[in-house]
């Protein structure tokens, strides 16, 4: 069986769950406690980080990255990230921009310091990160907002990796109860479209043990 | 003509110049000073940041992830990604390894504390970065070096943009002189190699003004 070793929370891991899930392709989950360093995980993804995918053939990638392109080009039904030069260029774009840019600004000020520190055991969030994180994820939202308002989908017409990479960063965020969604209507329009497809399902039945998600966390209509 | 919106330093630049230089595709390089936030260049990338290619048709590239993956798309002789889907995702998991994880623990701690802060006028290096960057570098070249002892090149029989990526890295850092490459001999020797070929030529003749590289850096032998 195909296996995917994830966090519940890790947003690389929810953006291959869900385009795994897009594309209909069948996978196990398997919870990854990548701080306990676990030798046959190292030798599988020495950088020691979630996600890594077996295949049944016994291929075994490592990076969201590396998986999310190795998908597309393994399994190109549904495609995801474009089909002209110019679509793949500008969805790349937007992922990069989730997983460098927001990822550096707001995911990691927020989720690490909630939530990974508490659980690698390295101490109390730092309060200038957090208001880092905040503040920083207005400016986010906006961008998003604007994308969404002015293009079907984040990248153009079609939904693409750029939505599930933003909706994985966003969504994990949602969980810790991170997310404003009174701050941008258009963000929060596009998150709700992303969240009903049935390929999300599985992430907003997702819980992870000391951490209760708020209410509209699941629910579609939030 | 093709312009690449560039700073001599930017690892990100450096692995879209030799990707470029590898296929044999002409391009006009254009110093970006993207701290002045100059307006015509937040149209083309609202990240600010270089690398960003313009192609003649009018299209617009922004992120060296983007770049890369649409140079190998667009210009598919000399293919720097890898043939099978298990060359791809190697290629692909050092990309990141070096982008990401090096970045993050080396580049960054070195490179943007030394140089960065000085041209956008931050302040001094931290020493607490700067420790860590230099206390990171040996295992990172370790491993490098037993990628290169145990493959023809990084990752595999070929090159490929994982060595171009690890290479701009190495080539930023050697250029403000924080390699110490009596650390790794393998790793020593891979740069050598990869130094040595004719599309690295141009890194090899940047000059900054304000910073003087060593006298090896430009050395074919060092």
């Amino acid at each position: 069986m195909r296996i995917l070793y994830h966090l519940p929370l890790s947003p690389y891991a929810r953006k291959v769950r869900l385009a795994l899930n897009e594309k209909r392709i069948p996978f196990e989950l398997r919870v990854e406690r990548v701080w306990d360093r676990r030798e046959e995980f190292l030798e599988m993804n020495p950088a020691c980080t979630v996600p890594v995918l077996t295949e049944e053939n016994g291929l075994v990638l490592a990076d969201s990255y590396a998986i999310c392109e190795y998908l597309d080009e393994a399994y190109p039904e549904t495609p995801l990230l474009g089909r002209t030069l110019g679509e793949r260029a500008e969805v790349r774009r937007l992922v990069a921009w989730f997983d460098g840019k927001f990822a550096r600004e707001v995911t990691s000020n927020l989720l690490y310091e909630k939530q990974m520190k508490r659980l690698m055991g390295r101490g109390n969030p730092d309060a200038g990160s957090l208001r880092a994180g905040y503040a920083n994820l207005k400016p986010h939202l906006d961008y998003l907002g604007w994308l969404a308002e002015t293009r079907l989908w984040l990248a153009g017409s079609s939904l693409s990796l750029a939505d599930l990479t933003a909706a994985s960063h966003l969504s994990s965020l949602d969980y810790i109860g991170d997310i404003d969604w009174s701050l941008n209507d258009a963000a929060k329009d596009w998150y709700a479209r992303v969240k009903s497809r049935p390929g999300f399902r599985p992430l907003l039945a997702d819980r992870v043990s000391g951490v209760n998600p708020p209410p509209h966390y699941a629910d579609l209509d939030f």
